[in-house]
């Protein structure tokens, strides 16, 4: 299913009036401070998120998964599904594939779909957390980390693989999320683990293509849940350290323990030169995959206040990747990520309307509370008018989800595949 | 397969000399400091522990399950599983079942069977977080707590059912783990869902035996991820007081938050007559479901040392059902389960060894110094003898791990189940 | 020193031309989704919070304070300090005192001056977690729940003092923030500790007049880093449960585990009847005391929708006690007091403006999407303007602390007091 | 006051026949497990806890601090108090100095007193945490990340000071715990800081002599409530690293957030050859600084079990500086050290007792029950009569708890230094 572009433009013909009077308000107030609103506009219209194939199905549980109606059941349907998302918000060009739940059969038709679609291949995604059916070695243990070298092996030799699948659709980046790690006090050597991890991935790293990068996640625990290898930042940089120039940390907002200043890390790598990718969710308790936004907005916009600064500030810093990483349990996966993705160029924006020179100024000056008034000056503004500039002159809905829904996406979706399709993957 | 008597008296011999020598040196290094051994021993022998039905198969985390050879794949074969356990160890003999997963067909025989095992049906467990196949309607947005009362009437139709159930085998409790929450915030208007659940747990508690308890459970989250309708011992005890003398709260050690004080939650419930039900596991994050006494034994210990007290003290509070509620991911799930009860039976004994008098004393004099002595010369004490001599007394192993692997029980089971199935259940 | 009206007059000036322009928009915007601003503007202008007599000087930590100049070094000068708080924001018309940092020695005098800045006395603090020169017995072991039944009887006495006190000045309400509790494992028997504290209240609750209110505070750990006596909601109000009709339980927000869902716990208690009292101010870790909204605005957007919700539809609870209890580490204690009501304010307002007609039919119908849309779109408005309308017809400034900073506030409280002037207290 | 050696020989024969019973005892048990029992003893006498100055007095909290009666008033006495816990624990042979709470006078006679009670002097501790009267520079705002050059310099200046007063007394290492960070968003500028951060150490490490080491301490939060410039192990290893081979992590037991594996930390850091000091202490919630062992005693043993493993299988790093660094709040300081030094001591013979060869043997089996059972069998191990062993030999107390109070050392010190003497520092 495609979303006809003049049912579109109906859809929004009824919010332009509104839209132009707050836009016009918000555009002249902004101007007044000194805001460049076109430059702004132009930063949120370039700002685009892949979209993971994993996350157009209904997620689940431990204890269960509700299921949605209208699932893709392959990855041509996962790929209209973004596409879908990037009709109606002009800020989902991409889709990052998880292999092997994703294994295209016809690589030229693939990237016809996704290129009809405007959407590029980010990075791609092994996984060695999961047994395959008729795998020779179980992951049970470990892969990466395994203290058996055959496990190893065939862990490698699965990462190869994907940078190879990767290659032939024009991806430029591999994602590892390493889920190894141990359950129980002393299951573990942990430095033997960690020094077959470094082994490891220096193997993967040397297959590598030249113009690719190797973004290396942490998570702090779950699966596992007394040790995860690569546990924080610190071990991630290490170990991108100890690979070479094109490895790199990648940030996931949910891997972190209770109250981790997740801006500061993020200042640090970029300093650094090593922020490769991020991943986008929110969460209140662990790694709980929500919606990006629904639980701590605040942090979000810090967060950005800290990369944005960073791409303005650290050329020794490459542009990131940035991937939504959610699970959908109760609601439409395709609404869940409109949500998700108003909440990122919300964010976004607000942090775009500091005034870093202000800023810099009263940082200079201790006048701690000045530094906040400005933060929360841009914070406290309504910058819902200047995403819906950036979608319309994109060609994209002014309100996605009141679109979503007048044009009747899901109802359609759930004629085209029925009520029991279910989505490969988790 | 059932443990023959003889073999296992083999098995316990070879132990049986140096048994004898540390348990002689305890005892007598107990008794000079005024311990009565003997009552000690009792207290051990007595002290039973459910097992739940859902425990004897592999368990597993959102990102997948690794299963585990020789499961049980039905109801006949769980009891089998626990009457191994309690062969070996003499302190698990109650199973407590999950309803839909473990519906007797032939009530008489499973009887029989349990009783050939000197098991007892504890406390049975309703099920209204997952959705069963056929069912008129759905609990993704809540059962007892929803906004829809033919939801709710068939959440509590099955409580209803599953008192029943238990009713058959000789059960005296209904154990209910409300999932019902919400993930987002708005989703859910908490007073309105506090209220249908209290009325649906007062409709619950009219169709009870006027012998039978009704546990309340509580959890802080998940499966939802920002609010649960009781989550908290604060709204369990509320709901309790609601329902009247026979509804009680339920403390699952993985069930709350960082660093809750639990002990003392155990003494406010014990104190106010209403510590109805006790699950043991452990964890390091959060609700992991770890191996007892794997993580933290000296809250465990602590723990004990507050029920310890309650029963020694509060006729006011009935004798607690104890179960085991953890999940086995890596580890062969009897083997876990011995474990668990070995620590949970070492916590105890501890527990036991504190000279009460002494502490109160020290505590009214304020000598925190002496305080902290006390229960630590209780916890440094190595009391693996005494539960090897409790063991013994009752015909279990003096060492149950051992036993299970000289027995090869794993191997026999697999020889007759086979090695690929699956328990019912999660 | 008292702030001139001509000369707020003034600085409110320069802001009038953009504010009303502002205001007239998000009127306008506001009217035509059906709200009613007039409505709302009343509601900003009602809500007053009082601030305690100890957050007008700077605060510290275990590992030292830095100063700050011109602090109130009595408690005639304290009353002042909020009066220039209300005077600019006119959201500041109460002062909660702690006694026995602030007993007054004239209190007719006293009572004038509040009266001069149109400042009432909210509830009175008590105070038995520090020692008293001169005090015959000690709190090091504790107060109301000591086993030593003389200094509970100085801890009841005390109280019994506060209450006379603040009869004297007009109070209506005892707040008391018990910090019993114990450093190590065994020090304390909590039953014990627990049933002092009920009895101990009860006998204060005896001497309470017959319009009086007694607020019991919980708080889960510090200064005691093992056991809280009252460590949770749940303790708190099956305390107040066992005193009285008179007695609630007072919220602070800082006082809660890490990601416990706070406004879960606000509805449960206003749906009971129990929320007798409230304290602002935000944290990143622990009870870090920060300026309210400083760190999670989200969360009190959403507990402020909550008290909203209790407030328009549970008449069984009073009109909750509002104050600000938060430490003023390296902000001018006043500007940081500002920001905390402005963030208080814009919370309120927010959560005034959510459809609460509209979510509940979302909430029903289980569209948790537009639940989240709803909440968030209220949530997004900048809503400055109606503050500054709301302060601008009440007689404060548009811009409390711009109107601070141009008038020179602290300069002429240090020209009056002196750089070396201490707060009484903490 | 000194302990009398005879007295203490006195107080020792109560306790020899029943020490020597149990030692034998357990002597015999371990042999025939093939532990070397007499290589344990000797590595439990080696093994030697610095104490630092300012935990000879009662700690506080920001409510407030109880004072400790007998306290030590100047540097000379916290020696002597040093010398006692030494004399009768003859593992706590070394003082850490705090600069400037203990600047010598004349260096000599310090030395010369140390030295008669066999203590040594270990790392020296700057503060840049606190301002120190008639400062030209304040540290409010942080101090080697400061953005005023003038306030870095005074800081480096400090650190190059300690150095020299530490190499006068023979110490070999200066522990830096930097505060600095910001209380608010937005306050600092994190890359800003950290860059003179890095900037700031690199200036004191150049004044290093050249067999000193610099250890760099890490902390999430506290006294700073938002950030902390060294938050985590991987922000202070990367400073380490970029100063070079004599610099190194600090690992404080208190300075993580909630949950983290320290133990995989360590391990890590050994692997790494950069964990230069490690500071013992307890907590359940924060950074509470209780007594060694009283809240967490398995995560002690298994961080000495990574340390035991460090030791002996990475020579690459050097052997670590130890250190005590709690706070007594309502202990008598002097029998607070003591259980301490008695927890520490615990921790590591039982680490001792692990069978790594067999360990590594069940870890490489993947058989992760019987990798529990190893770490358990040691841990349940009663060690007490190897500790008494190890200090009867070296010429101290059997229970240095028991012969510190029959030796009424507390009372002795009062009548010396009387009931208001207040320790200097904190």
């Amino acid at each position: 299913m495609r979303i006809d572009k003049s049912r579109l433009d109906d859809a929004n013909k009824k919010d332009e009036a509104r839209h132009k009077d707050h836009f016009d308000f918000l555009s002249n107030q902004l101007t007044m401070k000194g805001c460049d609103v076109e430059s702004i506009l132009k930063k949120l219209s370039d700002f685009q998120v892949a979209i993971p194939s994993w996350a157009l199905g209904a997620g689940g549980t431990r204890f269960g998964r509700f299921g949605f109606q209208g699932e893709p059941s392959n990855l041509e349907q996962k790929i209209d599904d973004v596409g879908i998302l990037h009709t109606l918000t002009k800020t989902a060009g991409a889709i990052s594939l998880h292999i092997p739940w994703d294994v295209p059969k016809d690589y030229s038709a693939i990237k016809e779909l996704a290129n009809s679609h405007d959407i590029i291949f980010d990075a791609v995604n092994s996984n060695t957390f999961q047994d395959q059916k008729n795998a020779k070695e179980s992951y049970r243990f470990g892969s990466l980390s395994n203290t058996n070298r055959s496990v190893r092996e065939q862990a490698i030799q699965h990462n190869t693989e994907v940078i190879q699948i990767g290659d032939k659709l024009g991806s430029k980046s591999l994602t590892i999320w390493l889920a190894d790690g141990s359950n129980f006090p002393g299951q573990s050597n942990f430095q033997t683990a960690l020094q077959h991890t470094e082994d490891s991935l220096k193997d993967i790293y040397k297959t590598l293509p030249n113009d690719w990068k190797l973004f290396i996640e942490y998570k702090p625990y779950e699966p596992n849940f007394y040790s995860t290898v690569i546990q924080d930042w610190g071990t991630s940089f290490m170990l991108a350290n100890a690979c070479g120039d094109k490895a790199y940390t990648l940030v996931d907002l949910g891997h972190h323990l209770p109250n981790t200043n997740i801006e500061q890390i993020v200042s640090t790598l970029m300093l650094k030169g090593k922020l490769g990718g991020f991943h986008f969710n929110d969460s209140k308790y662990g790694d709980d995959d929500s919606t990006v936004g629904s639980v701590k907005p605040y942090s979000l916009f810090l967060i950005f206040n800290a990369l944005v600064y960073g791409m303005e500030n650290n050329p020794q810093n490459p542009y990131p990747a940035w991937m939504i990483d959610a699970s959908h349990n109760i609601k439409d996966p395709l609404e869940d990520l409109i949500q998700s993705l108003e909440a990122i160029q919300e964010a976004y924006a607000k942090a775009l309307l500091v005034d870093q020179k202000l800023l810099t100024g009263a940082q200079q000056n201790h006048d701690v509370v000045k530094c906040q008034e400005i933060l929360q000056d841009a914070y406290r503004t309504d910058v819902r008018p200047l995403l819906e500039k950036a979608r319309l002159e994109s060609g994209g809905a002014i309100n996605p989800i009141n679109a979503y829904r007048s044009l009747q996406v899901r109802e359609n979706l759930i004629d085209e595949r029925g009520t029991d399709s279910v989505a490969s993957g988790l």
